[in-house]
């Protein structure tokens, strides 16, 4: 028999524009043992998430670039299978920075053990887990929504935009999502019940924004940046704040893009309109906030409040197709890859 | 003897690009008593300020434009000639949005009596007026600078960034101030004592910007927008905040301008640094913060920590060529017109 060995995905070339097939390398290395008090873990679940698109380039960012040959970044859930750590026992499911691969040797470092309690373990990936406490730390500490007012939201079926419009509704105000297309329109009214869902492909969308929004809009959460900004800026209310976390449509952007410049006309909307852009890393806020989301969240899925959707693929392997669909949009709900199952 | 005339500019035609003299008309209109309760004022001192310029298109913003054939907006120093209001006596000195005119009947509203014991009456307009509160909002309520930190500002010999410059070494930080102009880079080096003085008309601006500011920005207070912004952005720190009261170099621009497209820059720039931009109006902070500013600046005055200067022109007649030679930066210091004595 064959020594057992892990599998794991390599960032082979830098996209220019989209990621295509042929950035990723599939990699096969000896399976490790786990360091001195460290602990070797199972991959369960990997995340995918549109900010690894920004990974890719080799530009200064807020986190280092994946190097060329290095296994791309990424959380999973984890089960523990070795532990030379008297705080963790075989069988514990744990959340760990692993990157895309079936198995880690592990230190310890930036590593944290999931309450089976507060729902199932993929949640930790989604609503539960990053994704979720952007939607809350961007929309509580920046857009401060009041009863009344109106928030909208991108990518409203994803597992960010998805809480932003259901906690914008917790807090009293009137929730608006855009998606791409009419079946993500349905989940977007009927399941998540946000007050309005509105096809960004629709020929009109601009004008139906406008006819969900009668009173203006008070807090546009930026997640998907491009066109959407530009429906929603002469709709922005004075003082309308806008928590920027992410700019899917521009993380594939190549060199500087065509004219016109659209710099202009947002600068004097700011001006106008004493609006606030804040760019933010959810982890800005966790260390004050982190147990208090999980808290109000998890109650909220508990009492119905709150659902969510995953779109999970099988196998390691299928990592990159997955990816390159979700940045295409193609995804529906929190994009997850099953490494393996639960022993 | 003929009637005593009211001289008045009014609003001709709408620039396209930059205003240029036929765009102002003078007129005489009759002299008018002061209406019952009311007042009336002989402009002693208008002020020019960048914000006309957007006053004159007919595009909506934080207030409605000057129509055509309306007397110019603007706020002036005058004196009372004749009240009958019982708190005003003939020889007040009062600070009232009379628009470019000699003499104006009043009612009363939006008037304030200057203390002379503050400073000389021109300084209502400047330094202790709406420019002066401008700088110490934007500065105190959204930079927030704190010792150590790097604050840029660009018109940094104008009535607004040289008080901006001057407020950010009172809180300990290091200031550096944006010009047009070898002579009035001295002027803010030495007579402001910013810490540093860029020509932005030199070739290796942002070169020399970057140079000057070692430790990077952690407070850009906006208010000329343009070119600068692209030198400023990429030297802006991680949670660096942008107040943006004005974009003087956007007023002019006629339509939609020509690429690349530098919004999507921007917005990485916000993402990826946390970075706050906000648009603000001085007079949303006026009710709780303006005596302070009185009580503060006036102090700093007094005492040397800050200095201002005046560019004064003579004549109501020469307003629209002194308001244009101001939007292309010729002025030096706080644009004024002296459009009569004080008796």
């Amino acid at each position: 028999m064959s020594e057992p060995a892990v599998k794991q995905i390599v960032l082979a070339s830098r996209p220019k524009g989209p990621p295509l097939p042929g950035n990723f390398r599939l990699e096969e290395v000896p399976m490790p043992a786990p360091p001195p008090g460290g602990l070797l873990l199972r991959v369960l679940y990997l995340s995918l998430d549109a900010y690894m698109r920004g990974r890719m380039d080799d530009r200064k960012s807020y986190a280092k670039p994946v190097g060329l040959g290095e296994v791309m970044s990424g959380e999973s859930i984890c089960e523990v299978i070795a532990s030379k750590r008297p705080s963790y026992a075989a069988g514990d499911i744990v959340l760990a920075p692993t990157g895309w691969r079936t198995h880690a040797a592990w230190d310890g470092a930036a590593l944290r053990k999931l309450d089976p309690a507060l729902g199932p373990i993929t949640t930790g990936l989604g609503v539960l887990g990053m994704p979720g406490f952007t939607a809350y730390a961007g929309l509580n500490f920046i857009g401060k929504p009041k009863e009344g007012e109106t928030v909208v939201v991108a990518a409203a079926s994803g597992p960010v935009g998805s809480l932003v419009g259901q906690l914008a509704r917790m807090a009293g105000a009137r929730a608006v999502g855009i998606v791409g297309g009419p079946e993500k329109c349905r989940y977007v009214a009927d399941e998540l019940r946000f007050d309005a869902a509105i096809d960004h492909r629709a020929p009109d969308f601009a004008e139906k924004l406008g006819a969900a929004c009668p009173k203006g809009i008070d807090v546009y959460f930026e997640n998907v940046g491009g066109a959407v900004w530009h429906a929603v800026l002469p709709l922005l209310n004075r003082f309308a704040r806008v928590p920027v976390c992410g700019l899917v449509a521009q993380y594939s952007a190549a060199g500087q893009p065509a004219g016109p410049n659209l710099l202009p006309a947002t600068m004097r909307e700011v001006l106008s309109k004493s609006l606030t852009l804040r760019g933010f890393i959810n982890y800005e806020f966790a260390a004050e906030h982190y147990s208090g989301f999980l808290r109000t969240v998890s109650d909220a899925i508990a009492n119905g409040r709150v659902r969510y959707r995953e779109d999970i693929t099988d196998g390691l392997e299928s990592a990159p197709a997955a990816f390159i669909g979700m940045l295409e949009g193609r995804n529906f709900g929190k994009t997850l890859v099953r490494v393996a199952r639960p022993a």
